[in-house]
This record gives structure tokens, C-alpha cells and sequence, in this order.
């Protein structure tokens, strides 16, 4: 599932939610999609493309699957444009009193990084921290894997994690680090500062020793020995919705 | 990712963890591994396998592949004994006040299957409960992504679901459905009950309408309205950890 190395150009979307995102949110530059086509989505998009002024080409299969690396593309892509990050020190200066921002430490796998996002968003978190350059991250696997939530998710991207820790702190957040090491307090029966700066590891290398050093608190999911860890989409999910309860939103209404 | 239908045998596991899983809980009864691997792990299970006394017979890629439709194999496979459900009526004796346990309703996909199970585990839910025959539903593909824990979870195979409520009810559990639609109470701000079945439906489809109806309650996490829904897996992590906050586990220590 996940595009070989090198093999599919970072500046494209492919899939029909991605595509449509894209579109929406104006980070669609052009399309492609598959000539014989009988998708109705597919030709709704072809048509909202060109309704927003984009040129879109019919072109054949092969030419699909070549560029998107043989991913499930569904008879359709977009060109993007550069995806603009979001200016922690700026999110921070407008946030309010309870906020939740995510730090993701090593998560680069695309379904993880992609279900991160989408569970980010979902949750209300106010940023999503990514280090390196915001475009060598999210890649067309996922924006796959993400249903295109990632045109939509806060993501900043400042040169290194401990960087964002600093800007974090000086905003008055505390650094909660996810750590499955003896020691961490029960995530469940943590008191949740407000303001909270959540640091996510991925599954296998958990959250860098750095990074552990410079949080305020170790949290973790308390959990059955058995199973070693929790997907980082599952465990994200988790302690969001476990922050989010101590902090509901304004207007906490269910959602679907 | 998938399996073809009717391409894979039903019986076998394949991949390191499910195999190593398999061994270790004694479902497999035999094994088939790559002849000229090199891979260590592997060979330290084709070592603990013959230590059981069982058959591991070396093979060439060619049939592992074909056995496996082309799956991630890793070099190993096994062949399983028929897989025990348990007895839910039993689990309902045998737990004490706080107890969650999970109905799955219409959650069929092997990767969405096996991430729940892994969660449910983790989170230390008393019985998954499944409809139709467990041996259906629990396919090479669901112990591929719940890396083996399918072989741990404590899972109920009842004739249909609407039966298993009738049950737990009887047990004095409350049926708490996760639910999209209007009217359902924000899940982080609901009073759990320490008897709680907890009712998931699939993420396109969500939870059938007759098992809406014998639901004594309706939860849903606040969620951004851009987010149609989250994946059931990541649902299932955030929901149940939401009870076990307000029904820690007896040793509730931090885990991996």
C-alpha cells in the first residue's frame, strides 16, 4: 500500500476523497483522470474542476497507475500546489485557555501519519507538529490515507521538535509525552493541564529520548502486558478524546 | 491488502507475530516455512514449533505465496486448529462490577477487525463479541493486522447480536450504542456505567437500526464536522479508554 520510495512525485493526490479535498480546500492545481470513467464522483469532480478554471485531461490507465506508484487511485488525480504550513507562535497566540497541540515524533509510516491526521482534526486538536520540511511528509499516501483531512489539518513544521517544545512552553503549554517506560502516570487518571502539547512516538521507537527530557509529564495507556503497543493512530485517538473530556470544546456536540 | 475471497484458506496464520502468536497460545498444529530464509525470527520459530512437536516443513516462496494470495508472509505460515469462542454467559458470571465488553455490529473488514481486537485487548474488555460463526470472521487477514492478538481476544460467536444484548442485559449490563446521529450524548461527557456493553457499528454504515432500538443509550465523540467519522478502530480505542477512566482496572498501571 504505501508508494515505493521515490517512485510517485510528493506534489499529487490520487483517490477520490483526496482528490476532492483538494479541490475544495483550492490545492488542486490541474487533473487527470481515466478517460472511459463511469465513476459519478469522479466525473462530479471532473466537473467541479473545470468549473474552478482547471484544466482537466482524460488520460488513459496506464498512465494512472504509473504516477501514483499503482496506488488506488480510483480514475482520479490532482497536481497540488505547495501545501502552506501553519505558524505555531501565531496558533498558540490565538488559542484560548484550553488547547491541544500534537507533536509527532518519528511517525513517518504514511497509513499512520494519515490516520493521525484525520483523528487530529477530528478531535479538534489546534496543531499538529511535524519536523522537516512540511512537504516531505505528506505525500500522496497520505493524503490516501488521511481521506484528504490532511489539506485541512494544522500542520506546522518547524526545523526540529525541540524547537516547537521551546515555542510551546514559553506560550504556557506543558509537554506530555506518550511513554509506554515504568514511570509514566496512567493516562486515564491524569489531570490534563489545559493547555497541553501531546507528544506522540511511533509505535515501534515510542518518543525520543530528548524529547522525553524536555516533558513536563509521561503519560501512558494502561494496558494489558500482552499486546506490546497501540497503533500511534489508536493511542492518539485515545488520549485526545481522554484531554478533550476534561476540556470539552465550546460547543461540544456529538459528531458523527 | 486484503485476501480474495475464497483465496485464502481460512485455517492458517501467516507473518511473524501471528505465528509466533499462534505457537505460543498452541492454535497452530503445523508449519510451512521458506526454505532459504534468513531471517532469525523465523528460524526460532520453526525451532520452538519442532520443540512442540510439530511438523515445520520447508518450502519454496512460490508456496507461500500462493497459500497466503500474495500476502506479507514474512517466510512463515501456520495451520490452525478450529479457533474457541468463548462463552458469554460465562464471561458475564465471572466479571465483577466493572466490565466492558464489545459488540461489533457490520465490522467485517480484516484490517478494521484486527485493529479492534488489538485495542480490545489492550484496553481489557471482558469479551469481544461477533456474529455468525467466529471461525467466519477470524481470517489469516484479521490475525495479519492484529499481529496475533486474534488468538488472546476473548471473542463470543452468539447466533446474531440482538441474542447477545438479550444476554447481557440479563446480566445487568447497559447497552451504550456509538452512534453519529442527532440526539446521541457526547461520549466525554457521559456517566459510564460499570457494566457496559458497548455497541460498534462499521464506519461507513454504523450501528443497524434494530440494535439502535434495544440500546439503552447513544454516544458519539465530539467530533470537527469536517470529519465525517473516524476509523472504528480508533473509535473503539477512544470510547473504551473513556470508560476505563471511570473504571480503572485493579492494578492500573502504565503500559507499552
Amino acid at each position: 500500500m504505501r508508494p515505493k520510495p521515490n517512485s510517485t512525485p510528493d506534489d499529487l493526490a490520487f483517490g477520490i476523497n483526496p482528490c476532492a479535498m483538494a479541490l475544495e480546500t483550492g490545492y488542486a492545481k490541474s487533473m487527470l483522470y481515466l478517460r472511459e470513467t463511469r465513476n459519478e464522483r469522479v466525473i462530479e469532480l471532473v466537473e467541479q474542476a473545470r468549473a474552478r478554471g482547471l484544466h482537466a485531461e482524460p488520460v488513459d490507465a496506464y498512465r494512472l497507475d504509473e504516477l501514483t506508484a499503482n496506488g488506488v487511485h480510483q480514475g482520479v488525480l490532482v497536481r497540488l500546489r505547495d501545501i502552506q504550513p501553519v505558524d505555531l507562535r501565531a496558533v498558540t497566540r490565538e488559542a484560548g485557555k484550553s488547547s491541544l497541540i500534537l507533536l509527532l515524533d518519528r511517525v513517518t509510516d504514511p497509513q499512520n501519519l494519515g490516520a493521525v491526521l484525520r483523528t487530529a482534526v477530528a478531535a479538534g486538536v489546534d496543531a499538529v507538529v511535524l519536523p522537516l520540511r512540511r512537504g516531505a511528509l505528506l505525500t500522496p499516501g497520505v493524503h490516501r490515507a488521511s481521506s484528504g483531512i490532511s489539506f485541512i489539518a494544522p500542520v506546522a513544521a518547524p526545523q526540529n521538535l525541540a524547537m516547537a517544545i521551546k515555542t510551546l512552553k514559553e506560550a504556557n503549554y506543558w509537554v506530555v509525552a506518550a511513554d509506554a517506560a515504568e514511570g509514566a502516570q496512567p493516562a486515564t487518571a491524569f489531570d490534563w493541564p489545559g493547555r497541553t502539547a501531546l507528544v506522540m512516538g511511533s509505535e515501534g521507537e515510542g518518543v525520543s529520548h530528548l524529547l522525553l527530557q524536555e516533558s513536563d509529564f509521561r503519560v501512558a495507556l494502561p494496558m494489558d502486558p500482552r499486546v506490546e503497543s497501540l497503533n500511534v493512530g489508536v493511542a492518539t485517538g485515545a488520549l485526545a478524546y481522554l484531554w478533550r473530556r476534561q476540556w470539552p470544546a465550546p460547543q461540544a456536540a456529538g459528531g458523527g
